[in-house]
């Protein structure tokens, strides 16, 4: 039955009409049903690390709208946790950690991690009983360098500048803290595989802004890395990767040398560009500007439609530029679907 | 003696050893004599509107470091002001404005314009009267694009989201936004010229993130309308663009529309792409990364040494690939200047 889901079909370059979809961040706070979990909850973190509430959330936008994919209900810190930070989400703020500036305090027991990470593989299992037989489930992880800037900063930063310093000033330093979060996120990625994930997404969500010597050596090798660690055991794991805006060059880099079977696009790469160059070396996952689907309207159909029409005959799954907001109209989001499937 | 700048010869796509360096926001908070005057002066926007204060600002740089171009202390948000929005600035917030919905209010009269615009002018003469014969003058202004996202908003945002809204929702009045802001920043480069501006850089900051159609009606068409506006009263004037994280389809794009002498670039487009690509249509500046400047040490130097290597035999002015950080040693611009200047 596996075969048949509509997503790995598209994994393993099938070119498909209408072509599968889901959602970055898709269960989230634009529906009023996340939210209302939310508050029973209390913390985010509280939902991420408890099977049944991570569960029932990772459903949420698969009874609602059908999706392709079901990408489970959890955060990329979940693994600086695991390597012994203490991390935490403050109220219009975001996500805070104490920051690191050397990699000796940083747990290295792949066993400690596994125990750290346990309830999110339990929230897979779970989702996995009751997911149905068309819709495929995604795990996930932050990568490498993403990680890093979070780690280093002690939470968000506009321009990463802590981690790069750490990098520019220190680079086998660096280099070993990526390559300890990378063992940390394969360990991970392989674990969610284990507990039923069909295909896993590597999200290194601050790609952009590096030189190109740096985004060589901090987001590709530590991609490629990581993906050879998950064949090197689970050969036929499906991976995607999103090195989000990077230049078109470092997407073509990264589809290149990393081994990855997709890669998803943010919203400025330009679709017939990714139609004509990257869909030959991969499957394209991208790419509507998370704005236009709050916008709706004309707008919103035009732009769906364009990215259907221009990869159409390609391997493609459908997705945002890069996570949903939280002011989406939820009936926008349906309308996008009818438009999608209205495909042929 | 005009002819003679380097900054001058380069835009005329002379190829020269070692290029001719600037660095975007040079006049700024790293200087302890900027520091100084700003804080006699109060506030930001009186140094900006005060001819004596943003002279000697200008000037600061120049004379510590003997950069090879002093561009006007002044900020974007001068044309938002002339165009009668109010606009202040926060300490720790950044600038903030009354956001437009609408184009009504806007103020259309030249005259009017000019009148609130008239202290950049009087800065300009001040600086070209003590400026010496080898450093060229540089004008500025914000493009449409970036100062609609200001407008809109009502300050800085993340993600552009009030004015994508606006144009993906109403596409025929954000338009005529887009013409009314770019009618005064072409009459605010061609006064900035007239006071003696020796060429003119219009800043796109928030260039990145648009989907391609976007990009082309949003960022290429208007500093297109612009540049023409311009090159039809002052067939002379230098122009440089600068997309701010465009694709690299983008810049490629940009240079081959607009007209503009010279495209500016950031960090993360790769140098031996803009020698290859870039580099045959316009002058290349750019990009060196100024997280990197703060580091300083062998990473600086290795980062410096790559541009200038790549870019030899190209038209090209060294600069950062966005504006120089408070947090700089003033030691490391220095040792990036000696690094520069040692090409041959």
């Amino acid at each position: 039955m596996k075969a048949d889901k509509p997503i790995l079909r598209a994994l393993r370059k099938e070119a498909n009409l209408p072509p599968p979809v889901w959602l970055m961040r898709q269960a989230g706070r634009y529906l009023p049903e996340y939210r209302a979990v939310r508050e029973k909850a209390g913390s985010f973190w509280t939902m991420c690390m408890t099977p049944e509430l991570a569960c029932e959330i990772t459903l949420q936008p698969i009874t609602r709208f059908g999706f392709d994919a079901a990408i489970l209900f959890s955060d990329i810190l979940v693994v600086p946790a695991a390597l012994g930070l203490k991390v935490w989400f403050e109220e219009g703020v975001g996500p805070r950690l104490i920051p690191v500036h050397d990699t000796k305090t940083l747990e290295r027991d792949p066993e400690v991690w596994r125990k750290t990470l346990a309830p999110v593989y339990g929230a897979l299992e779970l989702v996995r009983q009751k997911l149905d037989d068309k819709t495929a489930l995604l795990g996930f992880a932050g990568a490498p360098w993403t990680l890093a800037t979070y780690m280093a900063q002690g939470g968000g930063s506009p321009d990463q500048r802590e981690a790069k310093l750490w990098g520019y000033r220190d680079p086998q330093g660096f280099q070993q803290l990526l390559e300890i979060v990378g063992d940390c996120v394969a360990a991970h990625l392989i674990a969610q595989i284990d507990a039923g994930a069909d295909a896993v997404q590597i999200f290194d969500s601050w790609a952009s802004g590096l030189p190109a010597e740096r985004f060589a050596d901090w987001v590709v090798a530590p991609a490629k890395r990581i993906v050879e660690k998950i064949r090197a055991s689970r050969p036929a794991a499906k991976i995607i990767g999103f090195p989000r805006a990077s230049t078109l060059e470092g997407y073509l880099q990264y589809a290149d040398e990393t081994g990855v079977d997709a890669v998803s696009i943010d919203t400025s790469a330009p679709i017939a560009w990714a139609a004509k160059n990257l869909a030959e070396r991969v499957t394209v996952q991208g790419n509507l500007d998370p704005i236009v689907l709050i916008a709706g309207g004309a707008a919103l159909e035009r732009a769906v439609d364009r990215i259907v029409d221009r990869m159409r005959g390609h391997p493609f799954i459908f997705n945002l530029g890069h996570g949903i907001l939280p002011e989406t109209p939820v009936d926008h989001v349906h309308t996008m679907l009818t438009r999608i499937r209205a495909a042929a």
